[in-house]
């Protein structure tokens, strides 16, 4: 496994791969590994010759009261862990080498970056759309992974990618949970016990709702005030928006119909959590 | 020579020069080909195995008052001239083809858009930076040329190729101008005769600027006012502004020293035109 935190070295070594016809499978990642980053980098590593991964917290997606400097990093462990999984190389750039003095440029996805999520994190997902441009344009990768879990990340990132015609496929895959439910994130390490105890309510809330739809309720209102009473009864979540929308370009729907994504954020103390699940009814 | 209107073909001809190692030089355009044009084709012909030129009038670089309808568009004769100059393949995409429905994505560069002809024409430079950068992912070209005349874009898509990590080079070419030393541009033609005959002032006044500078004057007031008033005096040229800026990076300056561009923007009734002179101090 090779480690490189330097454009040039990262570059001659896919250049080598590229000319022997080997495929670069890529997952971006911030780092502080889980089994969601796990189970991105196996289906990359099962699905082409080469795997990188990419480790860096990217400043620039998060807003000035946001956990930037407290988010966990975790090198040793992190590396550890890509060695496990065989992964050829990790791209690990400081901050200085993604946005040097005089740095100017961003890349805006209109109307998907600031509903949901991006109502609650200005800027957030515009710094998530620059950097991974950045990173694709360094790296080049026949495909890209990423998690289902952070939604409007996948949907905002695939629109980047057609919109500006980049060569590079993007793969969802699905989200991976904790046995109570709980979707893997790295900020579930900044829950208290009795926080984490209940956060695993975002899940269950959502899958209560599947099961309404599935019986047959089709009204999207209904649905989402189901999903709010159930987070409120049930813990002491400060729910940012539960929403029901076009899983393809994030509108919202009154009826429940086609791809839908119906999807939550909620705080305990200052640690948010987001989650969501994808219906397809015909 | 070939000419291609999809993604699919233009890429396929341009994997199969990469794969004989042929070097692809490229020449962004929105057709109307002048001697300026001409100039940027042949350096890149003479330096490239495979030399691209692309023709798409870019209808997000054009605000709501300005002449998008009735820029020039010349197929037939752009095809002649691009076959003269030996010119390996024309890029010429549609609007759908760039634009498709549910298209969202801008590139901003920020400070260096909203300034010069920026404040004149908003929105212009983000059309620009995005358009180009979606023709660098299309065609992956080893060096983008670009005209000087056009300096601020120049300044805008180098932070660009720059700040994304494009892997292509850009190269400035120097302002092709009539013998009156108007520099050329498609919209000289919507000049009258009149018109086109005071025209040749902006260039007159930035040479006699450049005079001044050279026996001695730093004063930047001075400068710009001189040149203003030159072209006050001498034409019926509506002045958008005079500005004498750092040329890496179009900050203004108050004194004459290090790289400077002079510049200069002015109407004539509807049509408006730039130019520019760059001077080298020690």
């Amino acid at each position: 496994m090779i480690i490189t935190t330097t454009i040039t070295q990262v570059q001659a070594q896919l250049s080598l791969a590229r000319k022997k016809n080997k495929t670069i499978g890529f997952v971006p990642t911030m780092g502080a590994l889980h089994e969601g980053h796990l189970s991105l980098l196996r289906r990359a590593k099962k699905e082409n010759k080469i795997c990188v991964l990419s480790i860096f917290v990217n400043p620039t997606q998060f807003g000035p009261t946001e956990d930037f400097t407290k988010y966990p990093r975790e090198k040793k462990n992190d590396v550890l862990l890509a060695k496990k999984e065989n992964i050829d190389i990790i791209f690990y750039p400081s901050e200085k080498l993604m946005y040097p003095p005089g740095y100017l440029t961003t890349v805006e996805i209109k109307n998907l970056s600031d509903v949901l999520c991006g109502r609650f994190r200005p800027g957030h997902f515009t710094g998530v759309a620059t950097v991974v441009a950045k990173l694709l344009n360094i790296l080049r990768p026949d495909t890209m992974y990423l998690g289902q879990k952070d939604a409007q990340q996948c949907v905002i990132l695939k629109r980047l990618v057609q919109d500006l015609n980049f060569a590079t496929k993007v793969f969802l895959c699905p989200t991976i949970r904790e046995p109570d439910g709980l979707a893997m994130s790295s900020r579930n390490k900044y829950l208290s016990i009795a926080e984490r105890k209940e956060a695993s309510v975002l899940y269950r809330s959502l899958c209560l709702a599947r099961d309404e739809i599935q019986h047959g309720i089709r009204n999207a209102t209904r649905i989402r005030y189901l999903i709010e009473q159930n987070i409120r009864t049930l813990s002491h979540g400060k729910i940012d928006y539960v929403a029901s929308v076009d899983a393809e370009n994030l509108m919202p729907l009154n009826e429940i119909k086609g791809n839908v994504l119906l999807m939550v954020a909620a705080r305990w103390g200052q640690t948010r959590l987001i989650d969501n699940i994808r219906i397809t009814l015909k």
